[in-house]
Protein backbone atom coordinates (compact mmCIF):
# COMPACT_ATOMS: atom_id res chain seq x y z
CA UNK A 1 0.00 0.00 0.00
CA UNK A 2 2.57 2.35 0.72
CA UNK A 3 3.96 1.30 -3.03
CA UNK A 4 4.44 4.67 -5.31
CA UNK A 5 4.41 4.02 -8.64
CA UNK A 6 7.50 5.96 -10.59
CA UNK A 7 5.60 6.01 -14.03
CA UNK A 8 2.11 7.58 -13.71
CA UNK A 9 1.13 6.10 -16.94
CA UNK A 10 1.20 2.43 -16.24
CA UNK A 11 -1.40 1.93 -13.21
CA UNK A 12 -0.45 -0.73 -11.04
CA UNK A 13 -4.08 -2.03 -11.98
CA UNK A 14 -2.31 -2.38 -15.44
CA UNK A 15 0.42 -4.37 -14.05
CA UNK A 16 -1.66 -6.51 -11.93
CA UNK A 17 -3.81 -7.82 -15.65
CA UNK A 18 -0.93 -7.71 -17.37
CA UNK A 19 0.06 -11.50 -15.79
CA UNK A 20 -3.35 -12.57 -16.63
CA UNK A 21 -3.26 -12.11 -20.39
CA UNK A 22 0.08 -13.82 -20.35
CA UNK A 23 -1.08 -17.00 -18.56
CA UNK A 24 -4.27 -17.17 -21.53
CA UNK A 25 -1.46 -16.12 -24.31
CA UNK A 26 1.22 -19.31 -22.88
CA UNK A 27 -1.98 -21.67 -23.08
CA UNK A 28 -3.18 -20.33 -26.18
CA UNK A 29 0.37 -20.61 -27.62
CA UNK A 30 0.35 -24.65 -26.66
CA UNK A 31 -2.62 -25.48 -27.92
CA UNK A 32 -0.98 -24.07 -31.62
CA UNK A 33 -3.23 -20.70 -31.55
CA UNK A 34 -1.68 -17.85 -33.97
CA UNK A 35 -3.50 -15.03 -33.68
CA UNK A 36 -5.82 -13.30 -30.68
CA UNK A 37 -7.70 -10.18 -30.44
CA UNK A 38 -8.50 -7.83 -27.58
CA UNK A 39 -11.99 -8.61 -27.74
CA UNK A 40 -11.50 -12.20 -27.65
CA UNK A 41 -8.88 -11.44 -24.55
CA UNK A 42 -11.78 -9.12 -22.87
CA UNK A 43 -14.47 -12.12 -23.15
CA UNK A 44 -12.22 -14.81 -21.62
CA UNK A 45 -11.95 -12.16 -18.32
CA UNK A 46 -15.12 -10.10 -18.23
CA UNK A 47 -13.11 -7.06 -19.09
CA UNK A 48 -14.02 -3.69 -21.05
CA UNK A 49 -12.09 -4.58 -24.72
CA UNK A 50 -11.04 -0.92 -24.54
CA UNK A 51 -9.16 -1.50 -21.23
CA UNK A 52 -7.58 -4.81 -22.66
CA UNK A 53 -6.43 -2.54 -25.49
CA UNK A 54 -5.16 -0.27 -23.45
CA UNK A 55 -3.25 -2.42 -21.42
CA UNK A 56 -1.26 -4.13 -24.58
CA UNK A 57 -0.29 -1.21 -25.38
CA UNK A 58 1.94 -0.04 -23.30
CA UNK A 59 3.94 -3.48 -23.92
CA UNK A 60 4.45 -1.96 -27.91
CA UNK A 61 3.03 -4.72 -29.29
CA UNK A 62 0.89 -3.49 -32.24
CA UNK A 63 -2.17 -5.86 -33.25
CA UNK A 64 -3.49 -6.03 -36.74
CA UNK A 65 -7.30 -4.87 -38.13
CA UNK A 66 -9.23 -7.87 -38.19
CA UNK A 67 -6.61 -10.21 -37.59
CA UNK A 68 -5.87 -8.80 -33.89
CA UNK A 69 -2.63 -10.00 -31.91
CA UNK A 70 -0.07 -12.40 -32.94
CA UNK A 71 -0.05 -14.58 -29.42
CA UNK A 72 4.12 -15.42 -29.67
CA UNK A 73 4.69 -11.55 -30.25
CA UNK A 74 2.69 -10.60 -27.23
CA UNK A 75 4.14 -13.27 -25.11
CA UNK A 76 7.58 -12.12 -25.63
CA UNK A 77 6.62 -8.49 -25.68
CA UNK A 78 4.57 -8.45 -22.33
CA UNK A 79 7.33 -11.28 -20.57
CA UNK A 80 10.06 -8.41 -21.37
CA UNK A 81 7.96 -5.68 -19.81
CA UNK A 82 7.35 -7.15 -16.58
CA UNK A 83 11.01 -7.81 -16.28
CA UNK A 84 10.46 -11.75 -16.81
CA UNK A 85 12.73 -12.57 -19.72
CA UNK A 86 15.53 -11.18 -17.07
CA UNK A 87 16.85 -12.99 -14.11
CA UNK A 88 16.30 -11.31 -10.82
CA UNK A 89 18.32 -12.90 -8.05
CA UNK A 90 16.79 -12.55 -4.59
CA UNK A 91 17.54 -13.23 -1.04
CA UNK A 92 14.48 -14.48 1.66
CA UNK A 93 14.40 -14.05 5.34
CA UNK A 94 12.25 -16.53 7.37
CA UNK A 95 12.13 -19.80 6.59
CA UNK A 96 8.40 -20.45 8.24
CA UNK A 97 5.79 -22.50 6.00
CA UNK A 98 5.23 -19.65 3.65
CA UNK A 99 9.14 -18.85 2.76
CA UNK A 100 9.09 -22.66 2.21
CA UNK A 101 6.32 -22.75 0.18
CA UNK A 102 7.81 -19.52 -1.89
CA UNK A 103 11.50 -21.82 -1.72
CA UNK A 104 9.53 -24.29 -3.27
CA UNK A 105 7.44 -22.77 -6.03
CA UNK A 106 8.90 -23.61 -9.51
CA UNK A 107 7.21 -21.48 -11.46
CA UNK A 108 9.42 -17.92 -10.01
CA UNK A 109 12.33 -19.45 -12.81
CA UNK A 110 9.81 -18.73 -15.32
CA UNK A 111 9.01 -15.36 -14.02
CA UNK A 112 12.78 -14.81 -14.25
CA UNK A 113 12.76 -14.95 -9.95
CA UNK A 114 15.83 -16.02 -8.96
CA UNK A 115 16.16 -16.72 -4.86
CA UNK A 116 19.81 -17.55 -4.30
CA UNK A 117 19.62 -17.82 -0.38
CA UNK A 118 17.73 -18.43 2.44
CA UNK A 119 17.86 -16.69 5.86
CA UNK A 120 16.43 -17.24 9.41
CA UNK A 121 17.22 -16.16 13.13
CA UNK A 122 16.62 -19.48 14.40
CA UNK A 123 20.11 -21.54 14.76
CA UNK A 124 17.85 -25.04 14.13
CA UNK A 125 16.70 -23.93 11.08
CA UNK A 126 20.08 -22.80 9.92
CA UNK A 127 22.43 -25.09 7.91
CA UNK A 128 19.01 -27.40 6.94
CA UNK A 129 18.85 -27.03 2.88
CA UNK A 130 15.07 -26.86 1.50
CA UNK A 131 14.72 -27.05 -1.51
CA UNK A 132 17.97 -26.99 -2.32
CA UNK A 133 19.12 -24.14 -0.52
CA UNK A 134 20.68 -24.25 2.69
CA UNK A 135 19.61 -21.82 5.46
CA UNK A 136 22.08 -19.42 6.46
CA UNK A 137 22.17 -17.42 9.79
CA UNK A 138 20.20 -13.69 9.40
CA UNK A 139 23.91 -12.89 10.72
CA UNK A 140 25.55 -13.60 7.22
CA UNK A 141 22.60 -11.58 5.38
CA UNK A 142 24.35 -8.08 5.03
CA UNK A 143 27.70 -9.60 4.03
CA UNK A 144 25.71 -12.14 1.75
CA UNK A 145 23.73 -9.02 0.25
CA UNK A 146 26.95 -6.71 -0.35
CA UNK A 147 29.07 -9.90 -1.64
CA UNK A 148 26.66 -10.80 -4.22
CA UNK A 149 24.63 -7.90 -4.97
CA UNK A 150 21.37 -9.07 -5.05
CA UNK A 151 18.65 -6.93 -5.47
CA UNK A 152 15.90 -8.21 -4.41
CA UNK A 153 14.60 -8.89 -0.31
CA UNK A 154 11.97 -11.44 0.00
CA UNK A 155 10.06 -11.06 3.29
CA UNK A 156 8.56 -13.99 5.11
CA UNK A 157 9.33 -13.46 8.90
CA UNK A 158 6.59 -12.71 11.60
CA UNK A 159 5.37 -9.00 11.62
CA UNK A 160 7.45 -7.95 14.56
CA UNK A 161 10.29 -8.70 13.18
CA UNK A 162 9.87 -7.33 9.81
CA UNK A 163 11.48 -4.04 10.24
CA UNK A 164 15.05 -4.90 11.58
CA UNK A 165 15.16 -7.38 8.80
CA UNK A 166 14.18 -4.73 6.59
CA UNK A 167 16.41 -2.03 7.80
CA UNK A 168 19.36 -4.95 7.85
CA UNK A 169 18.51 -5.18 3.74
CA UNK A 170 17.88 -2.00 3.32
CA UNK A 171 21.92 -1.16 4.71
CA UNK A 172 23.31 -4.03 2.89
CA UNK A 173 21.98 -2.41 -0.13
CA UNK A 174 18.73 -4.16 -1.55
CA UNK A 175 16.15 -1.51 -3.72
CA UNK A 176 13.38 -3.58 -3.68
CA UNK A 177 11.13 -5.50 -1.38
CA UNK A 178 8.78 -8.25 -1.40
CA UNK A 179 6.62 -8.36 2.04
CA UNK A 180 4.82 -10.98 2.97
CA UNK A 181 4.63 -9.79 6.69
CA UNK A 182 1.54 -8.02 8.29
CA UNK A 183 2.91 -5.31 9.25
CA UNK A 184 3.96 -1.67 7.82
CA UNK A 185 7.23 -0.38 6.90
CA UNK A 186 9.46 2.15 6.76
CA UNK A 187 11.59 2.47 3.73
CA UNK A 188 13.33 5.61 2.16
CA UNK A 189 11.90 6.81 -1.12
CA UNK A 190 13.41 5.49 -4.17
CA UNK A 191 13.08 1.65 -2.60
CA UNK A 192 10.42 -0.27 -4.27
CA UNK A 193 7.89 -2.36 -2.00
CA UNK A 194 5.52 -4.29 -2.75
CA UNK A 195 3.39 -6.23 -0.46
CA UNK A 196 1.50 -9.28 -0.99
CA UNK A 197 -0.59 -9.64 2.02
CA UNK A 198 -3.03 -12.79 2.30
CA UNK A 199 -4.96 -11.25 4.77
CA UNK A 200 -5.88 -8.51 2.80
CA UNK A 201 -7.19 -10.95 0.12
CA UNK A 202 -8.95 -13.25 2.81
CA UNK A 203 -10.35 -9.47 4.24
CA UNK A 204 -12.50 -9.01 0.91
CA UNK A 205 -13.48 -12.83 0.18
CA UNK A 206 -14.87 -13.30 4.34
CA UNK A 207 -16.42 -9.63 4.34
CA UNK A 208 -18.09 -10.33 1.31
CA UNK A 209 -19.27 -13.52 2.28
CA UNK A 210 -20.50 -12.34 5.89
CA UNK A 211 -22.47 -9.11 4.65
CA UNK A 212 -23.97 -11.82 1.64
CA UNK A 213 -26.04 -13.36 4.34
CA UNK B 1 -10.25 -9.72 -11.16
CA UNK B 2 -13.83 -11.16 -12.09
CA UNK B 3 -14.84 -10.29 -8.38
CA UNK B 4 -17.77 -7.73 -8.39
CA UNK B 5 -18.81 -6.16 -5.26
CA UNK B 6 -22.13 -6.62 -4.23
CA UNK B 7 -22.17 -3.66 -1.75
CA UNK B 8 -20.47 -0.82 -4.21
CA UNK B 9 -20.56 1.14 -1.10
CA UNK B 10 -17.74 0.04 0.27
CA UNK B 11 -14.70 -0.38 -2.20
CA UNK B 12 -12.23 -2.79 -2.46
CA UNK B 13 -9.73 -0.46 -1.66
CA UNK B 14 -11.17 0.14 1.63
CA UNK B 15 -11.26 -3.69 2.24
CA UNK B 16 -8.24 -4.63 1.38
CA UNK B 17 -6.66 -1.39 4.02
CA UNK B 18 -8.82 -2.72 6.55
CA UNK B 19 -6.48 -5.65 7.57
CA UNK B 20 -3.97 -2.93 7.64
CA UNK B 21 -5.14 -0.92 10.28
CA UNK B 22 -6.11 -4.03 12.20
CA UNK B 23 -3.07 -5.15 12.51
CA UNK B 24 -1.28 -1.83 13.93
CA UNK B 25 -4.20 -1.41 16.33
CA UNK B 26 -3.64 -5.05 17.64
CA UNK B 27 -0.19 -4.35 18.23
CA UNK B 28 -1.27 -0.88 19.52
CA UNK B 29 -3.41 -2.86 21.93
CA UNK B 30 -0.96 -5.31 23.40
CA UNK B 31 1.17 -2.17 24.14
CA UNK B 32 -1.48 -0.83 26.32
CA UNK B 33 -2.63 2.32 23.96
CA UNK B 34 -5.91 2.81 24.42
CA UNK B 35 -7.15 5.66 21.75
CA UNK B 36 -5.61 6.44 18.52
CA UNK B 37 -6.21 9.10 16.02
CA UNK B 38 -7.13 8.60 12.25
CA UNK B 39 -4.08 11.21 11.80
CA UNK B 40 -1.79 8.68 13.73
CA UNK B 41 -2.76 5.99 11.66
CA UNK B 42 -2.71 8.26 8.16
CA UNK B 43 1.25 9.43 9.48
CA UNK B 44 2.01 5.65 10.07
CA UNK B 45 0.78 4.30 6.44
CA UNK B 46 1.29 7.39 4.69
CA UNK B 47 -2.72 7.63 4.24
CA UNK B 48 -4.59 10.55 3.43
CA UNK B 49 -6.29 10.93 6.77
CA UNK B 50 -9.29 11.62 4.88
CA UNK B 51 -8.88 8.28 3.81
CA UNK B 52 -8.56 6.76 6.76
CA UNK B 53 -11.49 8.48 8.43
CA UNK B 54 -13.84 6.97 5.17
CA UNK B 55 -12.14 3.82 5.46
CA UNK B 56 -13.01 3.65 9.46
CA UNK B 57 -16.58 4.30 9.07
CA UNK B 58 -17.90 1.51 7.16
CA UNK B 59 -17.24 -0.67 10.48
CA UNK B 60 -19.62 2.14 12.53
CA UNK B 61 -17.15 2.70 15.05
CA UNK B 62 -17.12 6.63 15.76
CA UNK B 63 -13.92 8.60 17.43
CA UNK B 64 -14.17 11.38 19.40
CA UNK B 65 -12.71 14.80 19.34
CA UNK B 66 -9.57 15.19 20.12
CA UNK B 67 -9.46 11.79 21.56
CA UNK B 68 -9.73 9.73 18.54
CA UNK B 69 -11.13 6.23 18.63
CA UNK B 70 -10.98 3.70 21.23
CA UNK B 71 -8.74 1.06 20.42
CA UNK B 72 -10.33 -1.87 21.91
CA UNK B 73 -13.74 -0.76 19.77
CA UNK B 74 -12.50 -0.44 16.82
CA UNK B 75 -10.94 -3.84 16.93
CA UNK B 76 -13.44 -5.49 17.69
CA UNK B 77 -15.43 -3.42 14.73
CA UNK B 78 -13.29 -3.99 12.14
CA UNK B 79 -12.92 -7.85 12.97
CA UNK B 80 -16.73 -7.66 12.87
CA UNK B 81 -17.11 -6.29 9.53
CA UNK B 82 -14.18 -8.51 8.09
CA UNK B 83 -16.24 -11.14 9.34
CA UNK B 84 -13.55 -12.51 11.55
CA UNK B 85 -15.09 -13.13 14.44
CA UNK B 86 -17.11 -15.57 12.80
CA UNK B 87 -15.65 -19.12 11.89
CA UNK B 88 -15.54 -19.88 7.94
CA UNK B 89 -14.70 -23.21 7.38
CA UNK B 90 -12.98 -24.04 3.86
CA UNK B 91 -11.47 -27.29 2.11
CA UNK B 92 -8.02 -26.92 0.49
CA UNK B 93 -8.03 -28.78 -3.05
CA UNK B 94 -4.53 -29.60 -3.98
CA UNK B 95 -1.52 -30.27 -1.59
CA UNK B 96 1.57 -28.71 -3.76
CA UNK B 97 4.03 -26.45 -1.50
CA UNK B 98 1.46 -23.28 -2.02
CA UNK B 99 -1.32 -25.87 -0.37
CA UNK B 100 0.73 -26.69 2.54
CA UNK B 101 1.94 -23.21 3.49
CA UNK B 102 -1.82 -22.37 3.80
CA UNK B 103 -2.25 -25.55 5.57
CA UNK B 104 0.35 -24.66 7.62
CA UNK B 105 -0.29 -21.09 8.60
CA UNK B 106 -1.60 -20.59 12.03
CA UNK B 107 -2.40 -17.27 11.92
CA UNK B 108 -5.82 -17.72 10.23
CA UNK B 109 -7.37 -19.03 13.12
CA UNK B 110 -7.45 -15.39 14.32
CA UNK B 111 -9.17 -14.48 11.17
CA UNK B 112 -11.79 -17.33 11.61
CA UNK B 113 -10.53 -18.98 8.73
CA UNK B 114 -10.75 -23.29 9.41
CA UNK B 115 -9.79 -25.17 6.68
CA UNK B 116 -11.24 -28.66 8.12
CA UNK B 117 -10.17 -30.87 4.84
CA UNK B 118 -7.57 -31.05 2.08
CA UNK B 119 -7.95 -32.65 -1.13
CA UNK B 120 -5.65 -34.06 -3.67
CA UNK B 121 -6.25 -36.13 -6.91
CA UNK B 122 -2.58 -37.59 -6.20
CA UNK B 123 -3.15 -40.77 -4.82
CA UNK B 124 0.54 -40.31 -3.79
CA UNK B 125 -0.79 -37.91 -1.72
CA UNK B 126 -3.66 -39.30 -0.39
CA UNK B 127 -3.96 -40.51 3.51
CA UNK B 128 -0.59 -38.45 4.61
CA UNK B 129 -1.30 -36.65 7.61
CA UNK B 130 -0.20 -32.00 6.79
CA UNK B 131 -0.14 -30.33 9.63
CA UNK B 132 -2.94 -32.35 11.51
CA UNK B 133 -5.48 -32.52 8.50
CA UNK B 134 -5.47 -35.97 6.37
CA UNK B 135 -5.12 -35.73 2.89
CA UNK B 136 -8.50 -37.00 1.04
CA UNK B 137 -8.79 -37.99 -2.36
CA UNK B 138 -10.79 -35.65 -4.90
CA UNK B 139 -13.24 -37.82 -5.45
CA UNK B 140 -14.05 -37.59 -2.06
CA UNK B 141 -14.64 -33.55 -2.43
CA UNK B 142 -18.51 -33.10 -3.80
CA UNK B 143 -20.05 -35.54 -0.89
CA UNK B 144 -17.89 -33.89 1.69
CA UNK B 145 -18.95 -30.41 0.96
CA UNK B 146 -22.42 -31.76 0.47
CA UNK B 147 -22.29 -33.07 4.21
CA UNK B 148 -20.05 -30.50 6.05
CA UNK B 149 -21.89 -27.64 4.10
CA UNK B 150 -18.69 -25.91 3.78
CA UNK B 151 -18.85 -22.80 2.04
CA UNK B 152 -15.36 -21.30 0.99
CA UNK B 153 -13.22 -23.68 -1.20
CA UNK B 154 -9.44 -22.81 -1.16
CA UNK B 155 -8.02 -23.59 -4.90
CA UNK B 156 -4.07 -24.24 -4.60
CA UNK B 157 -3.95 -26.39 -7.96
CA UNK B 158 -2.21 -26.06 -11.46
CA UNK B 159 -3.44 -23.31 -13.53
CA UNK B 160 -4.80 -26.27 -16.44
CA UNK B 161 -6.97 -27.98 -13.14
CA UNK B 162 -8.68 -24.90 -11.54
CA UNK B 163 -11.50 -25.26 -13.67
CA UNK B 164 -13.17 -28.69 -13.17
CA UNK B 165 -12.22 -28.61 -9.28
CA UNK B 166 -14.29 -25.54 -9.52
CA UNK B 167 -17.18 -26.73 -11.10
CA UNK B 168 -16.93 -29.75 -8.48
CA UNK B 169 -16.86 -27.05 -5.91
CA UNK B 170 -19.39 -25.51 -7.00
CA UNK B 171 -21.83 -28.29 -8.04
CA UNK B 172 -21.51 -29.26 -4.67
CA UNK B 173 -22.71 -26.22 -3.44
CA UNK B 174 -19.55 -23.70 -2.18
CA UNK B 175 -20.69 -20.13 -2.50
CA UNK B 176 -17.21 -18.42 -2.10
CA UNK B 177 -13.57 -19.14 -3.90
CA UNK B 178 -10.18 -17.90 -2.77
CA UNK B 179 -8.10 -18.95 -5.68
CA UNK B 180 -4.44 -19.42 -6.11
CA UNK B 181 -4.34 -20.75 -9.47
CA UNK B 182 -3.12 -18.19 -12.31
CA UNK B 183 -5.95 -19.42 -14.63
CA UNK B 184 -9.13 -17.17 -15.15
CA UNK B 185 -11.68 -19.21 -13.28
CA UNK B 186 -15.61 -19.38 -15.27
CA UNK B 187 -18.20 -19.21 -12.42
CA UNK B 188 -21.92 -18.13 -12.08
CA UNK B 189 -22.91 -14.62 -10.59
CA UNK B 190 -23.83 -15.07 -7.49
CA UNK B 191 -20.43 -17.12 -6.52
CA UNK B 192 -17.59 -14.86 -4.58
CA UNK B 193 -14.08 -15.01 -6.59
CA UNK B 194 -11.40 -13.52 -4.41
CA UNK B 195 -7.95 -14.39 -6.48
CA UNK B 196 -4.76 -13.84 -4.32
CA UNK B 197 -1.91 -14.20 -6.99
CA UNK B 198 1.77 -14.67 -5.93
CA UNK B 199 2.26 -13.17 -10.09
CA UNK B 200 0.35 -10.58 -10.30
CA UNK B 201 2.57 -9.20 -7.26
CA UNK B 202 5.57 -10.18 -8.44
CA UNK B 203 4.79 -8.54 -11.74
CA UNK B 204 4.47 -4.83 -10.24
CA UNK B 205 8.07 -5.88 -8.69
CA UNK B 206 9.82 -7.19 -11.24
CA UNK B 207 8.56 -4.56 -13.65
CA UNK B 208 9.38 -1.49 -12.02
CA UNK B 209 12.40 -2.90 -11.09
CA UNK B 210 12.99 -2.97 -14.93
CA UNK B 211 12.42 -0.02 -16.10
CA UNK B 212 14.49 1.56 -13.06
CA UNK B 213 17.57 0.34 -14.03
Amino acid sequence: MLFVSKDPVVSRSTLKRLPLYLHLLEALLAQGVECVSSTQLAREFNFNPTQVRKDLEVTGEVGKARVGFRVAGLVVRIRDFLGWNSTHDAVLVGVGNMGKALLGYKDFEKYGLNIVAAFDKDVRKVGATTFDREVLPLAQLPKFIKRTKVHIGILTVPAREAQPVVDLMLAAGIKAIWNFAPAPLRIPAGVILENARLTQSLAVLTSHLTHQN
